[in-house]
C-alpha cells in the first residue's frame, strides 16, 4: 500500500512565525517518512489547491526547511480567499477533493484563522461523503489572537513584543524630549475587532511610563480620554498612547473613519493614529508625534518571541502527529498550565468548537477606565513575550531569511476557473 | 590646583546610541580622575547648564553607567533649543560662562547635529574673551547624517539597520500575500532635508525584492512614478515604496502638504505615506497598505548596528582624550580607512569646518532615475549595519533600559529665565 500525502496551506494575514509552523509541518513528516509520502504546499495558500499548482516541498532541502523557523511572512503564499458555503459553492470543495484524489492525499494541514478552520472542517465532512476521506487538522494562526479554545494563537505573541518593545523605546524618547518638544505620542496598532494588540502597550507602564489604551472593545469616550491625557502630561510632562485600528465611537463607526477629504474632496485613506493626533492637538494644543506600524509589526521576525516560535513549532509538529494517531477535524491547541514559572503543553479540541467562533478580550482584562489593562492581562501576557529568538545575519548585516525554490508538482487534472 | 570639571550635554533628537556616547565620555573622565574631576550633565540638555540644573553622574553607579551602552533615548534629557547669535543674545551665552565658572567647568561636551555644533564653536570662542577659557569640544549625533567631514553620524546607521530590516520584513510579507490582497507598501521614514536614511532602504533590492524610493534630494514626478510602479507591479507582482518624509514637488512644496482637510475643514496633520498611498490608488487602483515608522525608527536600540554602536561609543571617548591632550573647539570623526574590509578610525576637524554645514547625499549614490541607489550607496551603507548590538532582556521578555537617579548638584547662582 502507497503511503498517502499530505497537503499544507497557509491562509490569511500572514505572521512571523507561521514558517516556523510550516517547518514543524514538514520535519515531522520527513520523519515519518515511513507512515506519511510527500507534502505539497499550496502555492498562495489555498488557491493553489483548487488550481493545482501544488509546490513539491521534497525538493526543498533540509537546511531551506529549517531556515523558516527564522524566516517571517509566507514562504509558499497565502491568500485571503474564503470558500463559500456548501450550499452556494460545493464545485470548489469538489474540485479540492479531486485534486487531493489525483494527488493521494490524506491529510490537509490548513494553517490559519476562524475562516480557515470552518473551511478544514468542511473539507473533512465533505471528503467522506465524496468516499475519499481527508483527515483535515487546523494549525492555529492569527495575530488578532482570536481563536477560542487555545491559549494563544502563534504571531500574536510577537506582534505583542514588538509593540511592548516599540513602544517602550519611543516612550523612552519622548521622555527625554518632552521639556521642549513632543508632548503626546500615538502608536496606531493592529486589531479591527479586539484590543489584544494594543493591550501589549499596556505593559510599559511597569516602566512608570504614562500610556492610554484605546479598544475595540471599549466605546470612545471623548471627553474621558481628553481628560486622562492631561492628567498623565501634567503630572510626567508627556504621554504615550496605543490606539487599536479598531478603536470605534459609541455608535459603532470607526475613529478613523472620520469623514477626512483631501484637496479634491477624495476621501482620505488615512489610519486612526492621525484622527486621534488631530483630536489631541484640538483640544489641547501639545506637540504631538505619531506612528503606524502596519505590517512592519506582524513580520518583525527580528523581535520575535522565543515563546511564539516554538510554540507555533510545536503546533505543526503535533498536527502531523494527531494525523497520524488517526485524528480528523480538529485543532491542536496551546493549553495554559501556570503563569509563573509558565509551563504549557499542546492539547486539542473538536474543530466544531472553533469554527466561527471569536474570542475577544474578557472584560476583566481591561482597567476600570477603559483606558489601561489589569494585573490579570499583565499576567497573561508577559509569558507569551518571553524570550528573544533572533535570526542569523549576514554578514553585510543583513538577516538570513530563505526564499524556497518553489517548485510545482506535475499537473495532472484540467483548468480551473476561481 | 584642583581639577577642572566636566560638562557635557545632548542636544537635539535623540537616537537609540547617543547614550553610548555619553557612556564613552563619563568612563574615559572616571579612568582618568587624576586629570579631571566631576562630570555634569545637562539635565534637558542645554537648558539645564542655563537654569544651572546640573545632574551630578558621579551619584551614578559604574554599572549603571555602562547599561547607557545598550538604552536608547537621552538618559539625562535633550531638548530643541538653539541659542541665538552672540549679537541676538549674549546674555545667554555669558549665562553659561557663569555656571561653567560656579562649578569649575573646564571641559564642554556637546552632543548633537549642527546647531549644537555652532553654539559649542562659540562658546569656546567667547569663554576665551571672557577670561574663563572652556574646552569645547563637539561630539557628532543626527540620525539624519548631515553633518560634514565625518564619514557618519553615529545614530544613523541604526536607523539604517532598522529600516533596512523592516522594510525587507514588510516585503517578504506582501510578497506572499500579493496574488489577493495588498500590492503596494509604503514606508514613510525621516529626512526632512537629506535621503540618507531612505536610502538604507533600497538595500533590499539586494533581496530581488521591487522598490522605489523617494527621496527629498530629487523633485518628485508623478508620472515617472507611477510609470514605474506599474512596471514593477506588473513583473513581480507587487512592489514597496521607501519615502522621505521631507519628499518635495519641483516648486518645493512638501508631497505631506497636499491641503488635505478633515470633515471640520482643519488642515490634517498627516504624513507623507498616506498622501503617496493615496496617488497610487487614484492612478493605479492597487490594494495598498502603508507605515510610519516615525519614533520608533531612531528609538529601535533592539536591532541597533554594532558598528554604531561602537563608534558612539569611540566619539565620546575620543573626545575626552583630546580635551586632556589639549585641544579646543574640535569635533572627533569616522574616517572610513576601506569598504571591504570595513575599516576606520578616529579624526578630528576644527568645528569652523562644521559649523552651518549641511551634508546632503552625492548625487552619484542615486540612480538615473531618481528612484534608487547605485552600487556606490550601497558599498557606503553596508559596513554601517554590519553587526547586531543587542540590549538584555529580563525574565519577562523586555529590554533592560536604564533610568539613571539624575540628582542634581546643587545650586551656586540665582535663577535664570530662559
Amino acid at each position: 500500500m502507497s503511503l498517502k500525502n499530505a497537503f499544507y496551506a497557509q491562509s490569511g494575514g500572514v505572521t512571523s512565525v507561521i514558517n516556523a509552523s510550516a517547518c514543524g509541518v514538514i520535519e515531522t513528516c520527513r520523519k515519518n517518512a515511513d507512515r506519511i509520502g510527500n507534502v505539497f504546499a499550496g502555492r498562495n495558500g489555498i488557491i493553489g489547491a483548487l488550481t493545482e499548482e501544488l509546490i513539491d516541498t521534497s525538493r526543498e532541502s533540509d537546511a531551506d526547511i529549517a531556515a523558516l523557523m527564522k524566516t517571517p511572512s509566507g514562504a509558499f503564499g497565502s491568500c485571503r480567499f474564503k470558500l463559500k458555503s456548501l450550499e452556494e459553492n460545493r464545485r470548489e470543495y469538489e474540485r479540492l477533493i479531486e485534486v487531493f484524489k489525483a494527488h493521494d492525499i490524506g491529510y490537509f494541514f490548513y494553517n490559519g484563522g476562524g475562516d480557515s478552520a470552518d473551511t478544514c472542517y468542511k473539507v473533512s465532512q465533505l471528503s467522506e461523503t465524496m468516499g475519499f476521506p481527508v483527515q483535515a487538522i487546523h494549525i492555529p494562526k492569527t495575530v488578532d489572537n482570536d481563536l477560542p479554545v487555545t491559549d494563544v494563537c502563534p504571531g500574536f505573541s510577537s506582534v505583542a513584543k514588538y509593540i511592548a518593545v516599540s513602544a517602550l523605546e519611543a516612550s523612552f524618547d519622548v521622555s527625554s524630549m518632552a521639556r521642549t518638544s513632543t508632548k503626546v505620542f500615538i502608536l496606531e496598532v493592529m486589531g479591527r475587532h479586539a484590543g489584544w494588540i494594543a493591550a501589549a502597550g499596556g505593559l510599559i507602564e511597569d516602566y512608570g511610563i504614562p500610556v492610554l489604551l484605546l479598544f475595540p472593545e471599549v466605546d470612545f469616550d471623548h471627553d474621558r480620554f481628553i481628560g486622562a491625557l492631561k492628567a498623565r502630561v501634567d503630572e510626567f510632562g508627556y504621554c504615550t498612547v496605543v490606539v487599536s485600528e479598531g478603536a470605534r465611537n459609541a455608535d459603532g463607526s470607526f475613529l478613523a473613519e472620520q469623514g477626512t477629504r483631501d484637496a479634491f474632496g477624495h476621501a482620505q485613506l488615512g489610519g486612526v493614529a492621525p484622527v486621534v493626533a488631530n483630536m489631541v492637538k484640538q483640544a489641547l494644543g501639545y506637540k504631538f508625534h505619531w506612528a503606524v506600524a502596519d505590517y512592519l509589526q506582524r513580520a518583525a521576525r527580528h523581535i520575535a518571541s522565543a515563546t511564539d516560535v516554538e510554540q507555533a513549532y510545536a503546533l505543526g509538529k503535533s498536527s502531523v502527529e494527531m494525523a497520524l494517531a488517526g485524528k480528523n477535524a480538529i485543532m491542536p491547541t496551546i493549553d495554559r498550565l501556570s503563569n509563573n514559572p509558565y509551563r504549557w503543553e499542546i492539547g486539542s479540541t473538536d474543530l466544531a468548537n472553533v469554527a466561527n467562533v471569536e474570542k475577544t478580550m474578557p472584560l476583566d482584562f481591561i482597567s476600570a477606565d477603559g483606558l489601561g489593562i489589569t494585573d490579570k492581562c499583565r499576567d497573561y501576557l508577559y509569558p507569551l513575550i518571553q524570550g528573544e529568538a533572533y535570526p542569523d545575519y549576514d554578514e553585510r548585516g543583513m538577516p538570513r531569511y530563505v526564499v524556497l525554490k518553489n517548485e510545482l508538482a506535475d499537473k495532472k487534472l484540467g483548468d480551473f476557473e476561481l
